[in-house]
């Protein structure tokens, strides 16, 4: 089977998580578009990337990015997810948007602290509209590590209501060297999101660089993606 | 260093949970009392016990139980987590009080659902009352692996907003086989809480036997328990 090729725009795409995403996918072959709202910053950070990996990073504002792009990645921080929703939303009908914010309210980010919504996912698919196809993934993968060439460790947790959206971030978390896995329903991504803070609060508690997690058992391997 | 032995009584100890830890414990040195409205269950489950350890395992009522031990876990189904504090609630002042209840709601189990207090931890705090030292931990483990001779992969996540009594939460851990971590304040409690609906999901999506999870990263090792 032949992996599928997707245009990808990741809104955010110069920040830490966004750049380490898309460094990962253009390696893995597909089409990365990087999207800010600062298009000096994006020009320049797309050329460097064109330059370091050897094939077309493109770049353009949040909007001509989420227009080109078939799945479009939410990698703002939280404080900006609705706006950044809002910017774009005549462009996100019927596509993916892969939302991987999670809801860090400073100066308190080792304690978990949900939005009304019940999580970052479930405040973006309200934001979005019914007709947008929202997906949450990569809350706990530390952006350091994605960015280093080292090999990862660690699952990412993907969620979602609509199966075929789900597989295909599966697919994108595969991509990266991670391990992606099918966590459910939109609803569930409370999990992954609460864990973050914990992770964080791990970090400082054991002294840790990047604590992830890992889900033990033995899956049954011919259902992993 | 001298690990220091408790008395820890399990209201729910007949329960597969509750059951499960109050042997390993038994075996690890710990007084264990199982607690049960079924007196005549908790004496048949005790007798065995004893018999199959080799040490004597009481029992008691639920009151009884809290009375009588330093620790009270709480392994009972989350329908039944209000009740049982209340029925025991005079004897927790001061006391530990270890939350193992996961707020699973069937039909549904594969869909996280917290509660409007925020997660089954923090609903326990407010019924049981300010003095009494809330811990939550044990939420995702699968009950029959730890019933289980097997040796067992996996974290247990301990939270809670008093530090000395997590450290004990945590030795405690240990002291099953599984690998205890300070996991935050208990309002953390909702990451492990919601993320037993996933594991559940995954257990059926990828044909799994007690999926669990474990932490990555170089954790400090001194500072493990």
């Amino acid at each position: 089977m032949t992996a599928r090729i997707y245009t990808i725009g990741i809104l955010g795409g110069t920040g830490n998580l966004g750049n380490a995403l898309a460094a990962r996918w253009a390696k893995a072959g597909h089409r990365v578009i990087l999207g800010s709202r600062d298009a000096a910053k994006a020009r320049q950070r797309a050329e460097e990337m064109s330059t370091t990996l050897g094939t077309e990073i493109r770049f353009g504002s949040n909007q001509d990015t989420a227009e080109q792009a078939e799945i479009i990645v939410l990698a703002v921080p939280f404080a900006n997810q609705t706006d950044a929703i809002e910017e774009v939303r005549p462009a996100l009908a019927g596509k993916i948007l892969l939302d991987t914010t999670v809801p860090l309210l400073p100066p308190k980010v080792m304690r978990v602290q949900m939005p009304a919504e019940g999580s970052a996912a479930q405040r973006a698919q309200l934001v979005a509209g019914e007709n947008v196809r929202v997906v949450s993934a990569f809350h706990n993968v530390a952006a350091h590590k994605l960015a280093s060439a080292h090999k990862l460790e660690g699952d990412v947790l993907v969620f979602g209501d609509d199966l075929e959206a789900r597989k295909v971030v599966v697919e994108l978390a595969n991509a990266t060297g991670l391990r992606g896995l099918h966590a459910g329903a939109l609803a569930n991504s409370v999990a992954a999101e609460a864990l973050t803070s914990v992770l964080i609060f791990m970090n400082k508690h054991y002294a840790a660089d990047g604590a992830g997690i890992r889900i033990t058992g033995e899956l049954d391997a011919g259902k992993l993606g």
